[in-house]
């Protein structure tokens, strides 16, 4: 008899090489989970996440699942890992759900945030949650940019995929972008999202804000399916997943 | 013919041993300007600072002065030490000023923010930012305990001060409380406060917050100059100095 188990947590992403785990010596959230797991179970634990989040990528809401021969109490599973894991890595909660439970598989949609501090004085705070940059953005025109993304498109030349044998065809339901003070931060949510593209949709839009591009330019990047086009792959370390929707 | 420089500048408490320099061997603000400035002068630098700030307390908008013989561009000044300095020190702006501008006692005002993560679920990002705490806090009488602060007092109940010579009497201008979601951030302006007033006002609106104190405890320990009455001296790293006036 095998239960699944699954994860809520959060994790600070800077001195992590990603979620995914790479070899016996990696220094990732999901290496470390199976390790804590498996010396604490008794058996080899597969800890399958919702998503791959790159190397410096934060998440306050991340979701994952494994399953154990084991049956124990979720709060003392909790207790346990949140006395063993470093500071930067928290399980908010952990639940039995039915076998069928797959942290990826059964998702429907994710929030991630991307982070910037536009300001003409540099910040010394939170060097590791926001990309800096100094030059003035124009919000009302990454906003117009923004619409051409909300629907169901195929976002190949936002992403950096080689290959496209699996389809590139996502749906965004909704991106916010606020400015709070110096921050400027932009939330997209949809059904799921290709490698990067989070990174290069904010560099796009970082790249129309500046006045590089114009706003219409994603509707020439989704129609030629133009990874060209589109603007730089910012970097990692403002980018947040937020949410994990079932 | 000397010259008078006045710095604004921010820095990141984190791993700094406080403002004030302390010896040859420090890691303290003060310490690490009047080092690079006077490699870069040739001459002994003494630079005073608008107030001290303890050991992983931050500050946003720290003001300095320093006399110096050589007469240089403010601009060069400014980049030399953002060259030399840490990432965690940040000179904003420097200007010539009259000879007998005194960083601190020209100062007439200044403005310090606690802030607190007050949630049930453990934050794992800003930790060198904010104090955490999970017992939830009552902002009405927390702001309603502030209220009877606003004034013109005798504060050494809020202060760790063992010699009275001087005058404690101080005026608090403004309190403000505010909740940003999950974070709670208390600003204090006045024209000056006294050692660790700042931590031991935010520890005693707290325990108000918790029901652990009443709001008008603030009358008591205000009239007996009690730090006894008083709330915890809450921990530095929550605090950080936003702004000096002249």
């Amino acid at each position: 008899m095998k239960h699944n188990y699954r994860l809520l947590l959060q994790y600070d992403g800077t001195r992590y090489n990603g979620w995914q785990k790479q070899g016996n010596t990696d220094c990732t959230i999901q290496g470390i989970l199976e390790e804590k797991l498996g010396q604490w179970l008794g058996e080899r634990i597969d800890v399958k996440g919702s998503g791959r989040t790159d190397r410096g990528v934060h998440a306050s809401g991340q979701v994952a699942n494994f399953y154990s021969k084991s049956q124990v109490e979720p709060e003392d599973m909790k207790a346990y890992l949140n006395a063993v894991l470093a500071n930067d890595i928290h399980v908010d909660k952990i639940d039995c759900v039915p076998l069928d439970f797959h942290s990826r598989k059964s998702a429907v949609g994710k929030t991630y945030e991307y982070c910037i501090w536009n300001g003409d004085v540099k910040n010394v705070f939170y060097p590791n949650y926001m990309y800096t940059m100094e030059e003035s953005l124009d919000l009302d025109k990454m906003k117009q940019a923004a619409q051409y993304l909300i629907g169901t498109h195929d976002f190949l030349g936002f992403s950096s995929l080689k290959s496209t044998k699996k389809s590139t065809v996502r749906t965004i339901s909704d991106i916010s972008i606020q400015k709070n003070g110096s921050q400027i931060i932009m939330q997209f949510t949809g059904d799921g999202f290709l490698y990067h593209m989070i990174r290069i949709l904010s560099g796009t839009l970082i790249e129309i804000g500046i006045g590089d591009k114009k706003p219409d330019i994603m509707l020439d990047i989704l129609e030629q399916r133009n990874r060209q086009l589109a603007g730089p792959t910012v970097p990692a370390h403002g980018l947040k997943l937020l949410s994990v929707y079932y």
